[in-house]
């Protein structure tokens, strides 16, 4: 039997057993599963098109609306196939748009890549000085420290040979990285920020320090959950999980290289310097190294420090010989995307006490205290991200970003003014924040029933249904005829992670010994924290109470980091003394926290 | 077509355009062919056993005997399938069993290898401290500056996990190899000489710095030409050349490395370290670099210093992570080999004046003059290895290793008593020796005439015969009914190989300001200088001519340096050194040279 997934026509043969979703992953079509195939999220609908397939289960009346259903909507990790099927992948499955910003760097930053190239010309051997080919380099060079991997031996005599000693070498510090024949300018690198969700590269020119071009694309692990702990347990379920992870998310950067390449118009050979940040999970799978530890008291990882290795040993698709460095762990759950942050933010080095928090699918806080540095993960959950939210989904076309109160009623802003299809995290904080004020949302997060809210506002009123016999909000009418909607669970999960999220940084402040009033700035980082509505989450209760000026985003800021320690070796130096200076709390086992938890999951500042 | 390779029964699919030298070479049975293939060397004798092939060309018939051809005798490069085809592929072919024997190491070599076991239980990280495994581990073995490639950590999370924390570190100096789970102690190392003729590998325990087994096999490059001019001609015939003859080589090490395993009865995972020499183009063509430059003025190599490079970089079946180290080389036509043998001769520390003297494939010599260290590489040519010797062969069953004068007329041995075959280097040079005792053979390297030996005794004349239209001397009848010849050509190539040895030693003589009766010793090294005769080596004027009790067999030498190497650190950077001190000598360019070669062809002491 063959499935055919439109709109982007790839086929693949299955058999009667294999679920749609897994036939997907396994022909490289992306569709989001947030409960990586438990049957739990509903977010891998799929559209049947043609053809027929396995009866409607239990579990997708429950997820799926009668509309849905009525429209042909399957999930795909239910449906299995029955003969040949063509079945249509909505456009929300696949990458976030907001990711693809270029990173903003700061301006003083020393340009001093890993990377340069030397143009000269050797002279050739006599009878009287038989010096040997890579010596004759070394003096010509200037360099007699020179190293040369055996590996390189071929191509530096093939080299010399072709253009009568003119060559151009490629040197990382003292290595000869490669020798090409004649001269040649083109010498780039790629930093990567790889997100338990979105991955996102950026090509620089190590020339000149110029950014060419940046690509994103969701991490194809994402088919196995979305989060750490469900890719964990997906890498320990199996032999063979782990392996298969570290190629997924390989894939995901080999397609983005491809990707950065075309829109540049060069080779992926001429790319001779990498820098990766993720999560500690996310580092470890990259490398290939269990995510264990991660998921199971004292998180201790199996490793922190920066790791360098050989593109060809790892597999990525640049030059063979090019250096991939991951910048520093700090702890199980506070990885090399928190050090970029701190290098992005300047965080050591600004006076006063700040607060720098990173919202992706975990929400990570660094708190600082003239230069001394604390930080903590908090299990703040995917809520953020539209995982686990009845119509959430990710800052796509459709999604809704802004919700307003006006004249009596809300109003609402779509990604792309397109038709709603679901709420993103901002909208999702700004609808709470708009609950709140109108009254249809008490501070302690119950909705109120249709019967209680009979004094609100008629428009808002009426708005008032139920869902899993709950009171909901509806937001709007879907694109697909579906309303959206804000559960009562919707809001208990929000309430969780911003409840997380406001006792971490409670935390740090405690140890630093520092109150909310004497905060000079609290930093956003993350594609989230450039879209969210400063009042909105102050609103809500998910930052310390500070005047709305103090709350600044600072961008992609891991993203902006990676790139930094890309095109300036100072600051990867700058990264390792960040990673050991910085001091992690762990929250659940801190005195304070539990107190600060319960407190913190109230809505209102 | 299918041909079948007899005895071994190994079959291969062939087309009408193939010859049998190219089907065998594909199929991986092993038949000599010193020239390469270019119908000149007559080597590649094969007998047809059953099946048709293609007619008697004119280069068979001026090379086989008319007996030859009468028993089906036909040469590989020459021949093609007409049909399915059974082959006989004579025992002359394949490995020399001289090379086998153990090499001797001095009593004085400090053990000290590079790879060392150490078995410690790494405690487990704690809520309070969560350090992670990497760093426990550096704790544990007291080692702060531990460093662990990245490819590691897979492993070292593994076995942390297995056995509670209680594992194996296999530890090359800080650096962590990989980590075992559980107590091992199975930790051992090989030592390689790579001839271009034989390759011989040693297998050693690294824990006690004991032999464990020894193995040879003919060089799988040899289907390709017998000495390094006819290898470097092929490696630059055709793209992909060079790379087939890196693979052929390599093939050959693992064949060997499965032979050690075997022996020993361990797993090439638990070999840790291996250390490789060889002439200078046999180390190119290891690392696939090309070896052009040997090929031609001014022969300058690409490179002569050590190199060391990982196992499964280089695809050597031990543990992956093994470092393969291949000792420095001198000169483009002085390789490591030549270093290897100053380590195991001891050179640089013997007072007085030696000369140590290695006749492979090519002559190289070192001359030392209290620490003044000197060398040379001479143009000897295959011969002494049975090359472009009519009835030459390899020292293995059947090859005439010994002629002596006894009752007027002369006697023979053969090796294993067999009936005999051809005539090794060994019964050459005592050959030539006793024709010149018997006045059969002229110092000017002119054999008499059957005329001309009418005064000789009547044994001895009624040897002489004719061969090519020149007086040829019947050693004995053959096996197979062809007579054993020496032909006046056959002596002309040995003046020609023994008067460029005996030319390159007065050179360095000569640039060290010493004479022949200053000589304190003639060190012989390599198979041949165990087996050949002394008395017939002085005789012939292959050697200054110093007391015979002067002349001393070292052995081995090459692959004794190359397992001191492997046994002792301190060694490596002996080598290192010793490659750094000795001077080279380019004869072809040397004033004296030339005289001395025309005078050195002269036979006699």
């Amino acid at each position: 039997m063959t499935i055919t997934f439109l709109p982007s026509g790839v086929q693949t043969e299955v058999s009667s057993h294999e679920t749609l979703l897994r036939a997907a992953e396994r022909a490289g079509v992306l569709i989001d599963a947030a409960c990586g195939g438990a049957l739990k999220c509903g977010k891998c609908k799929v559209r049947i098109f043609a053809g027929s397939c396995s009866p409607l289960t239990d579990a997708e009346r429950q997820l799926l609306t009668p509309t849905e259903i009525e429209l042909g909507f399957r999930l795909a990790c239910c449906t299995t196939a029955e003969g040949d099927l063509e079945i249509v992948v909505p456009d929300s499955h696949g990458g976030s748009t907001r990711k693809k910003s270029m990173a903003q760097l700061p301006e003083d930053l020393v340009f001093a890549p890993a990377v340069n190239l030397r143009s000269v010309t050797v002279p050739r051997a006599t009878m009287e000085h038989q010096v040997d080919s890579l010596n004759r380099l070394r003096a010509t060079l200037e360099l007699p420290q020179l190293t040369v991997a055996p590996a390189v031996l071929p191509d530096l005599q093939q080299a010399l040979d072709a253009k009568r000693g003119k060559v151009t070498a490629v040197l990382r510090g003292e290595e000869l990285l490669t020798l090409l024949s004649g001269e040649e300018r083109a010498c780039y690198g790629v930093s990567f920020d790889i997100g338990t969700t979105t991955v996102v590269g950026t090509l620089w020119d190590l020339t000149d320090g110029k950014a060419l071009a940046s690509a994103a694309r969701t991490n194809d692990q994402s088919v196995f959950g979305a989060d750490v702990i469900s890719r964990i347990q997906f890498s320990l379920a199996e032999a063979g999980n782990l392996t298969l992870l570290q190629k997924k998310v390989l894939f995901t950067l080999n397609s983005i290289l491809t990707e950065l390449c075309l829109a540049a118009d060069l080779s992926p050979r001429s790319i001779y310097d990498v820098t990766v940040v993720g999560n500690t999970t996310m580092s470890h799978l990259f490398l290939g190294v269990s995510p264990k530890p991660m998921s199971r008291t004292p998180f201790a990882p199996a490793f922190t420090e920066a790791q360098t290795l050989s593109a060809a040993e790892l597999g990525l698709s640049v030059h063979p010989r090019a250096a991939v460095h991951l910048l520093p762990n700090i702890a199980g759950h506070v990885g090399s995307d928190i050090t970029a942050m701190m290098l992005a933010a300047g965080i050591e080095k600004r006076s006063g006490n700040h607060v720098a928090i990173d919202i992706g699918t975990n929400g990570e806080v660094v708190a600082v205290r003239n230069g001394e540095l604390v930080c903590c993960s908090t299990a703040a959950g995917p809520a953020f991200e539209g995982a686990c939210i009845r119509s959430g989904m990710r800052a796509a076309p459709g999604a809704i970003e802004r919700v307003d109160m006006a004249d009596g009623d809300i109003t609402i802003a779509v990604i792309d003014d397109a038709a709603p299809l679901g709420l993103c995290g901002s909208g999702l904080i700004d609808a709470i924040a708009a609950l709140l004020q109108c009254g249809a949302l008490l501070p302690s997060g119950r909705l109120l029933t249709k019967e209680e809210a009979a004094d609100l506002p008629p428009c808002i009123a009426a708005r008032i249904t139920e869902a899993d016999s709950a009171p909901a909000f509806r937001l709007a009418e879907g694109a697909d005829g579906v309303p959206i909607l804000l559960t009562q669970q919707d809001i208990r999960e929000v309430q969780l992670a911003k409840g997380a999220i406001l006792a971490g940084i409670r935390t740090l402040l405690h140890e630093l010994g520092i109150s909310e009033d004497e905060l000079d700035s609290v930093l956003l980082a993350g594609a989230f924290g450039n879209y969210i509505r400063r009042e909105s989450a102050l609103a809500i209760g998910l930052l310390p109470t500070v005047p709305v000026e103090k709350i600044i985003p600072i961008g992609n800021a891991a993203g902006a980091g990676a790139s930094m320690a890309l095109l300036s070796l100072p600051q990867r130096q700058r990264a390792d003394r960040l990673s050991r200076m910085v001091r992690h709390v762990e929250l659940s086992i801190h005195p304070v926290f539990q107190d600060l938890y319960i407190d913190a999951m109230q809505f209102g500042g």
